[in-house]
Protein backbone atom coordinates (compact mmCIF):
# COMPACT_ATOMS: atom_id res chain seq x y z
CA UNK A 1 0.00 0.00 0.00
CA UNK A 2 1.54 3.41 -1.12
CA UNK A 3 0.71 5.90 1.59
CA UNK A 4 0.95 9.73 -0.38
CA UNK A 5 3.42 11.72 1.75
CA UNK A 6 3.09 15.35 2.35
CA UNK A 7 6.22 16.40 0.25
CA UNK A 8 4.68 19.35 -1.39
CA UNK A 9 3.18 21.12 1.71
CA UNK A 10 5.98 21.42 4.04
CA UNK A 11 3.52 23.20 7.13
CA UNK A 12 1.18 20.46 7.51
CA UNK A 13 1.87 17.72 9.51
CA UNK A 14 3.78 15.17 9.89
CA UNK A 15 2.59 11.76 9.01
CA UNK A 16 2.27 9.74 12.26
CA UNK A 17 3.94 6.67 12.24
CA UNK A 18 5.84 5.86 15.33
CA UNK A 19 4.46 3.00 17.02
CA UNK A 20 3.45 -0.70 15.32
CA UNK A 21 0.59 0.21 15.55
CA UNK A 22 0.24 3.37 12.70
CA UNK A 23 2.68 1.19 10.58
CA UNK A 24 1.71 1.06 7.29
CA UNK A 25 -1.17 -2.24 7.07
CA UNK A 26 1.22 -4.29 4.27
CA UNK A 27 -0.74 -7.27 3.56
CA UNK A 28 1.87 -10.49 4.10
CA UNK A 29 2.55 -12.24 1.13
CA UNK A 30 0.74 -15.50 0.30
CA UNK A 31 2.50 -18.15 0.84
CA UNK A 32 2.01 -21.58 -1.68
CA UNK A 33 0.21 -24.17 1.20
CA UNK A 34 -1.96 -21.37 3.19
CA UNK A 35 -5.50 -21.41 2.81
CA UNK A 36 -6.61 -20.34 -0.50
CA UNK A 37 -3.94 -20.73 -2.56
CA UNK A 38 -3.33 -23.62 -4.84
CA UNK A 39 -0.40 -25.33 -3.49
CA UNK A 40 -3.20 -25.11 0.23
CA UNK A 41 -5.53 -26.97 -2.11
CA UNK A 42 -2.86 -29.37 -2.70
CA UNK A 43 -2.05 -30.39 0.59
CA UNK A 44 -5.68 -30.48 1.65
CA UNK A 45 -6.24 -33.11 -1.39
CA UNK A 46 -3.22 -34.91 -0.47
CA UNK A 47 -3.65 -35.23 3.40
CA UNK A 48 -7.86 -36.40 2.24
CA UNK A 49 -6.54 -38.80 0.22
CA UNK A 50 -4.17 -40.51 2.16
CA UNK A 51 -6.36 -40.44 5.18
CA UNK A 52 -9.43 -41.87 2.87
CA UNK A 53 -6.60 -44.80 1.82
CA UNK A 54 -5.60 -45.59 5.22
CA UNK A 55 -9.37 -45.64 5.97
CA UNK A 56 -9.94 -47.78 3.55
CA UNK A 57 -7.18 -50.19 4.13
CA UNK A 58 -8.71 -50.84 7.53
CA UNK A 59 -12.04 -51.15 6.51
CA UNK A 60 -11.64 -53.13 3.30
CA UNK A 61 -10.24 -55.93 6.27
CA UNK A 62 -13.13 -58.79 5.81
CA UNK A 63 -14.38 -58.74 8.91
CA UNK A 64 -14.17 -55.24 9.94
CA UNK A 65 -16.21 -54.54 12.96
CA UNK A 66 -14.70 -57.33 14.30
CA UNK A 67 -10.96 -56.03 12.93
CA UNK A 68 -9.67 -57.10 16.49
CA UNK A 69 -9.15 -60.18 14.64
CA UNK A 70 -5.81 -58.73 13.75
CA UNK A 71 -4.61 -59.55 17.24
CA UNK A 72 -7.03 -62.62 18.27
CA UNK A 73 -4.22 -65.11 18.33
CA UNK A 74 -2.03 -62.96 20.38
CA UNK A 75 -3.17 -60.88 23.12
CA UNK A 76 -7.39 -60.09 24.44
CA UNK A 77 -9.12 -58.37 22.09
CA UNK A 78 -10.25 -55.39 24.47
CA UNK A 79 -7.15 -53.43 24.14
CA UNK A 80 -6.50 -54.25 19.97
CA UNK A 81 -9.94 -53.25 19.56
CA UNK A 82 -9.59 -49.90 21.20
CA UNK A 83 -6.35 -49.16 19.39
CA UNK A 84 -7.60 -49.91 16.01
CA UNK A 85 -10.88 -47.89 16.71
CA UNK A 86 -9.54 -45.06 17.64
CA UNK A 87 -6.48 -44.96 14.47
CA UNK A 88 -10.06 -45.42 12.48
CA UNK A 89 -11.63 -42.39 14.64
CA UNK A 90 -8.57 -40.41 13.84
CA UNK A 91 -8.62 -41.15 9.81
CA UNK A 92 -11.99 -40.36 10.40
CA UNK A 93 -11.61 -36.69 11.82
CA UNK A 94 -8.98 -36.35 9.65
CA UNK A 95 -10.31 -37.10 6.66
CA UNK A 96 -13.32 -35.13 7.15
CA UNK A 97 -11.61 -32.21 8.28
CA UNK A 98 -9.03 -32.31 4.95
CA UNK A 99 -12.26 -32.63 2.57
CA UNK A 100 -14.25 -29.32 4.34
CA UNK A 101 -10.87 -27.24 4.22
CA UNK A 102 -10.33 -28.54 0.26
CA UNK A 103 -14.17 -27.15 -0.10
CA UNK A 104 -13.20 -23.96 1.51
CA UNK A 105 -10.17 -23.41 -0.27
CA UNK A 106 -11.62 -24.29 -3.95
CA UNK A 107 -14.64 -21.99 -2.92
CA UNK A 108 -11.89 -19.07 -1.58
CA UNK A 109 -9.85 -20.18 -5.33
CA UNK A 110 -13.00 -19.88 -7.62
CA UNK A 111 -13.95 -16.28 -6.12
CA UNK A 112 -10.34 -15.48 -5.99
CA UNK A 113 -10.90 -14.13 -2.14
CA UNK A 114 -8.07 -14.68 0.41
CA UNK A 115 -8.33 -16.26 3.90
CA UNK A 116 -6.94 -13.53 5.44
CA UNK A 117 -9.49 -13.20 8.99
CA UNK A 118 -7.77 -13.78 12.01
CA UNK A 119 -10.73 -15.62 13.00
CA UNK A 120 -10.94 -17.80 10.23
CA UNK A 121 -6.59 -18.14 10.35
CA UNK A 122 -6.96 -19.00 14.16
CA UNK A 123 -9.93 -21.46 13.56
CA UNK A 124 -8.00 -23.35 11.01
CA UNK A 125 -5.47 -23.58 13.01
CA UNK A 126 -6.67 -24.72 15.90
CA UNK A 127 -8.54 -27.31 14.00
CA UNK A 128 -5.31 -28.53 12.24
CA UNK A 129 -3.11 -28.45 15.47
CA UNK A 130 -5.89 -31.26 16.71
CA UNK A 131 -6.47 -33.52 13.64
CA UNK A 132 -2.61 -33.54 12.86
CA UNK A 133 -1.94 -33.97 16.21
CA UNK A 134 -4.40 -37.36 16.38
CA UNK A 135 -3.28 -38.75 13.63
CA UNK A 136 0.06 -39.00 14.44
CA UNK A 137 -0.79 -40.21 18.36
CA UNK A 138 -2.63 -42.33 16.49
CA UNK A 139 -0.10 -43.63 14.28
CA UNK A 140 2.59 -43.45 16.47
CA UNK A 141 0.53 -46.42 18.69
CA UNK A 142 -0.35 -48.61 15.38
CA UNK A 143 3.45 -48.28 15.10
CA UNK A 144 3.80 -49.48 18.52
CA UNK A 145 1.33 -52.22 18.60
CA UNK A 146 2.67 -53.23 14.37
CA UNK A 147 6.70 -53.28 15.62
CA UNK A 148 5.37 -55.49 18.98
CA UNK A 149 3.22 -58.06 17.27
CA UNK A 150 5.33 -57.92 13.63
CA UNK A 151 8.48 -59.02 15.31
CA UNK A 152 6.01 -62.16 15.76
CA UNK A 153 6.15 -63.29 12.54
CA UNK A 154 4.13 -66.82 12.58
CA UNK A 155 1.23 -64.90 14.50
CA UNK A 156 1.59 -62.01 11.39
CA UNK A 157 1.08 -64.57 9.01
CA UNK A 158 -2.87 -65.55 10.40
CA UNK A 159 -3.97 -61.52 11.10
CA UNK A 160 -4.31 -58.70 9.11
CA UNK A 161 -0.63 -57.65 9.48
CA UNK A 162 0.15 -56.39 6.66
CA UNK A 163 -2.51 -54.18 5.68
CA UNK A 164 -2.17 -52.86 9.48
CA UNK A 165 1.22 -51.96 8.58
CA UNK A 166 0.10 -50.35 5.25
CA UNK A 167 -2.63 -47.85 6.95
CA UNK A 168 -0.22 -47.33 9.34
CA UNK A 169 2.09 -46.07 7.24
CA UNK A 170 -0.62 -44.29 5.28
CA UNK A 171 -1.56 -42.09 8.91
CA UNK A 172 2.21 -40.95 8.91
CA UNK A 173 2.72 -40.15 5.44
CA UNK A 174 -1.05 -38.16 6.13
CA UNK A 175 0.45 -36.21 9.26
CA UNK A 176 3.17 -35.86 7.02
CA UNK A 177 1.13 -33.33 4.78
CA UNK A 178 -1.32 -32.21 7.73
CA UNK A 179 1.89 -30.52 9.60
CA UNK A 180 3.02 -28.13 6.88
CA UNK A 181 -0.95 -27.07 6.71
CA UNK A 182 -0.84 -26.07 10.84
CA UNK A 183 3.01 -24.73 10.44
CA UNK A 184 1.93 -22.22 7.59
CA UNK A 185 -1.37 -21.10 9.09
CA UNK A 186 0.14 -20.59 12.58
CA UNK A 187 2.86 -18.77 11.05
CA UNK A 188 -0.01 -16.81 8.95
CA UNK A 189 -1.86 -16.28 12.57
CA UNK A 190 0.95 -14.70 13.94
CA UNK A 191 1.51 -12.60 11.19
CA UNK A 192 -1.77 -11.43 10.80
CA UNK A 193 -2.00 -10.67 14.61
CA UNK A 194 1.06 -9.03 15.31
CA UNK A 195 0.33 -6.66 12.32
CA UNK B 1 15.07 0.95 18.25
CA UNK B 2 14.54 4.35 18.35
CA UNK B 3 15.44 6.10 15.20
CA UNK B 4 16.83 9.28 15.45
CA UNK B 5 14.86 11.55 12.52
CA UNK B 6 15.87 14.60 10.98
CA UNK B 7 13.88 17.50 12.73
CA UNK B 8 16.15 20.07 13.23
CA UNK B 9 17.37 20.62 9.38
CA UNK B 10 14.36 20.54 7.60
CA UNK B 11 16.81 20.60 4.15
CA UNK B 12 18.10 17.22 4.77
CA UNK B 13 16.20 14.47 3.19
CA UNK B 14 13.11 13.12 4.67
CA UNK B 15 13.60 9.37 5.82
CA UNK B 16 12.26 6.84 3.52
CA UNK B 17 10.06 4.76 5.46
CA UNK B 18 8.12 3.63 2.18
CA UNK B 19 7.76 -0.50 2.65
CA UNK B 20 7.20 -2.84 5.19
CA UNK B 21 11.47 -2.86 4.79
CA UNK B 22 11.52 0.49 6.22
CA UNK B 23 8.96 0.66 8.52
CA UNK B 24 10.39 1.13 12.06
CA UNK B 25 11.70 -1.98 13.58
CA UNK B 26 9.55 -2.21 16.88
CA UNK B 27 10.25 -5.32 19.25
CA UNK B 28 7.55 -6.93 19.90
CA UNK B 29 6.61 -7.70 23.25
CA UNK B 30 8.35 -10.12 24.84
CA UNK B 31 5.35 -12.75 25.97
CA UNK B 32 6.06 -15.34 29.04
CA UNK B 33 6.88 -18.57 27.98
CA UNK B 34 9.67 -16.82 25.12
CA UNK B 35 13.02 -17.88 25.60
CA UNK B 36 14.73 -15.03 27.65
CA UNK B 37 11.61 -14.92 30.19
CA UNK B 38 11.36 -16.29 33.52
CA UNK B 39 8.30 -17.74 32.00
CA UNK B 40 9.95 -19.36 29.48
CA UNK B 41 12.95 -20.50 32.16
CA UNK B 42 9.95 -21.69 34.04
CA UNK B 43 8.59 -24.52 30.95
CA UNK B 44 12.21 -25.36 30.69
CA UNK B 45 13.01 -26.44 33.96
CA UNK B 46 9.48 -28.36 34.07
CA UNK B 47 10.20 -30.21 30.79
CA UNK B 48 13.74 -31.19 31.89
CA UNK B 49 12.40 -32.46 35.44
CA UNK B 50 9.60 -34.58 33.74
CA UNK B 51 11.93 -35.92 31.27
CA UNK B 52 14.43 -36.81 33.86
CA UNK B 53 11.38 -38.06 36.28
CA UNK B 54 10.34 -40.62 33.51
CA UNK B 55 13.98 -41.54 32.71
CA UNK B 56 14.47 -42.50 36.10
CA UNK B 57 11.45 -44.53 36.48
CA UNK B 58 12.82 -46.22 33.19
CA UNK B 59 16.27 -46.94 34.74
CA UNK B 60 15.20 -47.78 38.19
CA UNK B 61 14.14 -51.10 36.97
CA UNK B 62 15.89 -53.08 38.92
CA UNK B 63 17.34 -54.89 35.94
CA UNK B 64 17.51 -51.67 33.22
CA UNK B 65 20.07 -53.08 30.45
CA UNK B 66 17.75 -56.28 30.25
CA UNK B 67 14.44 -53.77 30.49
CA UNK B 68 12.84 -56.42 28.03
CA UNK B 69 12.22 -57.74 31.50
CA UNK B 70 8.64 -55.48 30.68
CA UNK B 71 7.26 -57.90 28.20
CA UNK B 72 9.36 -60.81 28.03
CA UNK B 73 6.67 -63.27 29.41
CA UNK B 74 4.30 -61.53 26.91
CA UNK B 75 6.02 -60.96 23.89
CA UNK B 76 9.81 -61.48 21.83
CA UNK B 77 12.48 -59.52 23.45
CA UNK B 78 13.59 -57.74 20.56
CA UNK B 79 10.39 -55.34 19.73
CA UNK B 80 9.45 -54.90 23.48
CA UNK B 81 13.80 -53.62 23.63
CA UNK B 82 13.46 -51.51 20.37
CA UNK B 83 10.67 -49.44 22.08
CA UNK B 84 11.85 -49.21 25.41
CA UNK B 85 15.17 -48.24 24.53
CA UNK B 86 13.33 -45.74 21.72
CA UNK B 87 11.37 -43.99 24.99
CA UNK B 88 14.67 -43.81 26.85
CA UNK B 89 16.91 -42.39 24.11
CA UNK B 90 13.70 -39.62 23.36
CA UNK B 91 13.33 -38.77 26.66
CA UNK B 92 17.20 -38.25 27.02
CA UNK B 93 17.42 -36.19 24.54
CA UNK B 94 14.34 -33.85 25.62
CA UNK B 95 15.84 -33.61 29.16
CA UNK B 96 19.52 -32.31 27.42
CA UNK B 97 17.70 -29.84 25.34
CA UNK B 98 15.52 -28.80 28.00
CA UNK B 99 18.78 -28.65 30.08
CA UNK B 100 20.88 -26.71 27.99
CA UNK B 101 18.17 -24.04 27.13
CA UNK B 102 17.29 -23.57 31.14
CA UNK B 103 21.11 -22.85 30.97
CA UNK B 104 20.69 -20.49 28.33
CA UNK B 105 17.20 -18.56 29.60
CA UNK B 106 19.09 -17.94 33.53
CA UNK B 107 22.24 -16.82 30.99
CA UNK B 108 19.72 -14.31 29.40
CA UNK B 109 17.85 -13.21 32.40
CA UNK B 110 20.89 -12.35 34.40
CA UNK B 111 22.52 -10.72 31.60
CA UNK B 112 19.02 -8.47 30.94
CA UNK B 113 19.26 -9.82 27.13
CA UNK B 114 16.30 -10.57 24.79
CA UNK B 115 17.04 -13.89 22.70
CA UNK B 116 15.65 -11.78 19.74
CA UNK B 117 18.01 -13.13 16.65
CA UNK B 118 16.20 -14.63 13.95
CA UNK B 119 18.69 -17.36 14.01
CA UNK B 120 18.86 -17.94 17.47
CA UNK B 121 15.04 -17.95 17.49
CA UNK B 122 14.69 -20.44 14.42
CA UNK B 123 17.57 -22.57 16.01
CA UNK B 124 15.56 -23.03 19.49
CA UNK B 125 12.10 -23.71 16.83
CA UNK B 126 13.77 -26.42 15.05
CA UNK B 127 14.96 -28.16 18.30
CA UNK B 128 11.73 -27.53 20.01
CA UNK B 129 9.94 -29.10 17.11
CA UNK B 130 12.31 -32.24 16.73
CA UNK B 131 12.30 -32.96 20.10
CA UNK B 132 8.86 -32.55 21.33
CA UNK B 133 7.47 -34.35 18.30
CA UNK B 134 10.10 -37.54 19.45
CA UNK B 135 9.00 -37.20 22.62
CA UNK B 136 5.30 -37.06 21.92
CA UNK B 137 5.64 -40.63 19.36
CA UNK B 138 7.62 -42.48 21.96
CA UNK B 139 5.09 -41.43 24.57
CA UNK B 140 2.17 -42.74 21.96
CA UNK B 141 3.85 -45.98 21.76
CA UNK B 142 4.51 -46.81 24.80
CA UNK B 143 1.04 -45.78 25.16
CA UNK B 144 -0.40 -48.58 22.96
CA UNK B 145 2.11 -50.95 24.08
CA UNK B 146 1.30 -50.42 27.66
CA UNK B 147 -2.60 -50.49 26.86
CA UNK B 148 -1.77 -53.41 25.16
CA UNK B 149 -0.02 -55.32 27.33
CA UNK B 150 -1.54 -53.82 30.46
CA UNK B 151 -4.84 -55.46 29.70
CA UNK B 152 -3.52 -58.90 30.54
CA UNK B 153 -3.66 -57.90 33.67
CA UNK B 154 -2.23 -61.21 35.03
CA UNK B 155 0.87 -60.72 32.75
CA UNK B 156 1.49 -57.10 33.81
CA UNK B 157 1.82 -58.35 37.42
CA UNK B 158 5.11 -60.25 37.19
CA UNK B 159 6.67 -57.33 34.85
CA UNK B 160 7.11 -53.73 35.32
CA UNK B 161 4.08 -52.27 34.04
CA UNK B 162 2.65 -49.68 36.52
CA UNK B 163 6.73 -48.27 36.38
CA UNK B 164 6.43 -48.15 32.29
CA UNK B 165 3.25 -46.72 32.74
CA UNK B 166 4.13 -43.91 34.85
CA UNK B 167 7.03 -43.47 32.82
CA UNK B 168 4.32 -42.63 29.88
CA UNK B 169 2.49 -40.50 31.70
CA UNK B 170 5.38 -38.68 32.40
CA UNK B 171 6.24 -38.42 28.82
CA UNK B 172 3.29 -37.01 28.16
CA UNK B 173 3.04 -34.52 30.43
CA UNK B 174 6.83 -33.84 29.38
CA UNK B 175 5.35 -33.23 25.46
CA UNK B 176 2.60 -31.08 27.22
CA UNK B 177 5.01 -28.47 28.75
CA UNK B 178 7.46 -28.97 25.71
CA UNK B 179 4.92 -27.64 22.92
CA UNK B 180 4.14 -24.46 24.25
CA UNK B 181 7.89 -23.48 23.80
CA UNK B 182 7.91 -24.55 20.41
CA UNK B 183 4.43 -22.65 19.56
CA UNK B 184 5.84 -19.61 21.24
CA UNK B 185 9.17 -20.11 19.62
CA UNK B 186 7.52 -20.12 16.02
CA UNK B 187 5.66 -17.39 17.15
CA UNK B 188 8.13 -15.02 17.78
CA UNK B 189 10.38 -16.28 14.80
CA UNK B 190 7.63 -15.65 12.11
CA UNK B 191 6.67 -12.45 13.69
CA UNK B 192 10.46 -11.59 13.93
CA UNK B 193 10.75 -12.28 9.96
CA UNK B 194 7.73 -10.14 8.87
CA UNK B 195 9.39 -7.23 10.85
Amino acid sequence: MNVSRPAVHPLEAPPLRDGAENAPRVRMKDLQGMPGTPGGLALRLCQFFFALISLCVMLSTSDFPTVTAFCKKNINKASCSCCTSYLVAALGLQSLWSFSLAAVDIYALLVRRHLRNPRVVSFFTIGDGITSTLTFAAACASAGITVLIGNDLDKCAVNHCARFESATAMAFICWFVASPSFLLNYWSLAVSANY
